[in-house]
């Protein structure tokens, strides 16, 4: 059977890139990988183990390129998986040319709207690269990095429009410990990804502001009927004919779930850190990171309004966020909003 | 305005039953209360305190009445409020001639099928005492009662077919640390509550067995969908000129999540001992109670079958607590229908 995947790097070292060049590479792929920082890469190189994120994981022989050259990669590479912060994408992809996209499959493991457009990923790379959506496919979760790390069973969604690539980039993951499945349902699959770590923000103020597990439960439910009303509008609004996805599965609920439940989410966190009255810039410091539901908070915003589809729970998030509403005070506000 | 309800009397002094019997009294309502054990009656008497259950909870002066005189209680009551283990329910009820329960509200706090009958309260009274419907409101949580000894917001149902009387019992329970809605759905909200003991057990199973959250969070989804499923054909099949019910909301989605994730839920904890090898006669020793779950698990079977609504997952956790499959061996037959 031909390879469709080609030669595969992934652009992006964090601990969800970390995550998936040992899924890849487990299952005896060999991977091209773009590290900025030298260090990093020696580290790699030397010890077949990332310094910095999912230390427990040491890559099998002779299966990991690390590399800073992304031009260099990019033209080695037929599938390239995009798996940086949302915040940095749209910095890192744009020094490569437009042209040289258009010829690469992408994977999205980005968790969020670039900052710069309130985009999607595919719906930048249509805009500003004319990059065929038959080429992309994204990958969501509910996966914690960690517990890949451990090997505990995971379940991974893969959403694309070619079945033959979706399957493909499906296949490279499947393994005992990654459980998988693929639906067409690019746009749906990545808002609720989007989603989730707004409304996650949310769960950990709660959690700081004493609310107990009777209430997260009601807040958890709220949110999914709010994201399953926004999924269902955008998918009438802007994709009728497309087959009707279901909502009632991991890469939707599943996801919402684990990161609001879960202490590894980084979203709950910073949100239990402002429910404790930090600021957004003390949180930030204090993660050594920047938590993808800030910047996903203002891009629903923008998104909601483009759409025409309403989202009072996560704005109540985002007065939170970025336009100074105390949380006490905007918690009273979702309180009344909840049944 | 007239009261409703008349004369309260709960039934039942667990710690659901106390959680109610505090709200009600909170409320500036005084309740008659049935206790079978005389020295908890003394104690709750001269002391205000539940002996037993919800022990940080001291009620007003002069507003409880606890007795263990059925009977007599039945006479002086309007309204009856019956919140003992449903393993319990029946033989507690059939102690008071139908002719009485005709003249009587009964407010349903059971969260299980009756084990004889395996029916709900409802189908029971109907069938065995021609109890009239709107007479009839079932409450569902989410609600662990240790958050109400607490006063943390909780959110509560109220299924009823009769407008006036369910919105005279959800006034009573509404306050500072409460809020209620109402619905006219008395079996979905019921079903709901019966299969989540069933999954919750299944959780803590999943627990012990070292799955992660990723795994849990996949689990409590797919648990859903096959509620979702069982409710919404039930409707159609049974009560299909009702109004449709909105199963993303608290007492659906948020009483499964409350009973899958919080540490409060003695079925999660029944779940983890079966889990870790005990049997389920040695967990039931070691708790000192009876999970619903465990009985409910029966039930569903039975009503699964008379209705013609599969439920392939709640059947794998009854096949591990009545049929002898091994718990890891279940699991490995769950991962395989999750999505």
């Amino acid at each position: 059977m031909k390879d469709l995947l080609g030669q595969v790097g992934i652009i992006g070292n964090g601990s969800w890139g970390t995550a998936l060049a040992k899924i890849l590479t487990d299952n005896g792929r060999a991977i091209h990988w773009w590290v900025r920082n030298q260090e990093a890469i020696d580290h790699l190189k030397d010890r077949n183990h990332n310094p910095h994120y999912l230390t427990s994981v040491r890559f099998l022989p002779n299966t990991i390129l690390p590399t800073n050259d992304l031009p260099a990669m990019l033209q080695q590479c037929d599938t390239v998986i995009v798996a940086v912060p949302s915040a940095y994408a749209q910095g890192v992809m744009n020094e490569i040319p437009p042209e040289v996209w258009r010829q690469k499959n992408v994977i999205s493991a980005i968790k969020g709207v670039l900052p710069d457009t309130n985009l999607l990923l595919n719906d930048h790379m249509t805009a500003a690269y004319n990059m065929p959506l038959e080429r992309y496919v994204a990958i969501t979760g509910p996966c914690h990095a960690e517990e890949v790390a451990y090997e505990r069973l995971s379940y991974l969604t893969f959403s694309g429009l070619n079945d033959e690539l979706t399957q493909a980039v499906e296949a490279a993951f499947n393994n005992s410990y990654i459980n998988t499945t693929s639906n067409h349902d690019i746009w749906g699959a990545q808002f609720a990804a989007v989603l989730k770590n707004i409304y996650a923000i949310g769960a950990g103020i709660a959690h700081s502001l004493d609310y107990g597990d009777n209430f997260l439960s009601v807040y958890a439910t709220n949110c999914y009927r709010e994201m399953y009303g926004f999924l269902q509008s955008h998918f009438e609004k802007v994709h009728p004919s497309d087959e009707q996805p279901d909502f009632h599965t991991s890469a939707y609920l599943g996801d919402l779930l684990v990161t609001c439940y879960s202490l590894h989410s980084r979203n709950r966190t910073f949100g239990a850190m402002i429910g404790k009255g930090y600021s957004v810039k003390a949180a930030t410091l204090e993660m050594n990171m920047v938590a993808e539901g800030y910047y996903a908070a203002r891009g629903m915003q923008h998104i909601s309004g483009m759409y025409a589809i309403p989202l009072p729970m996560a704005t109540v998030i985002y007065d939170i966020l970025w336009q100074g509403t105390p949380a006490a005070e905007g918690f009273l506000k979702l309180e009344k909003m909840m049944s």
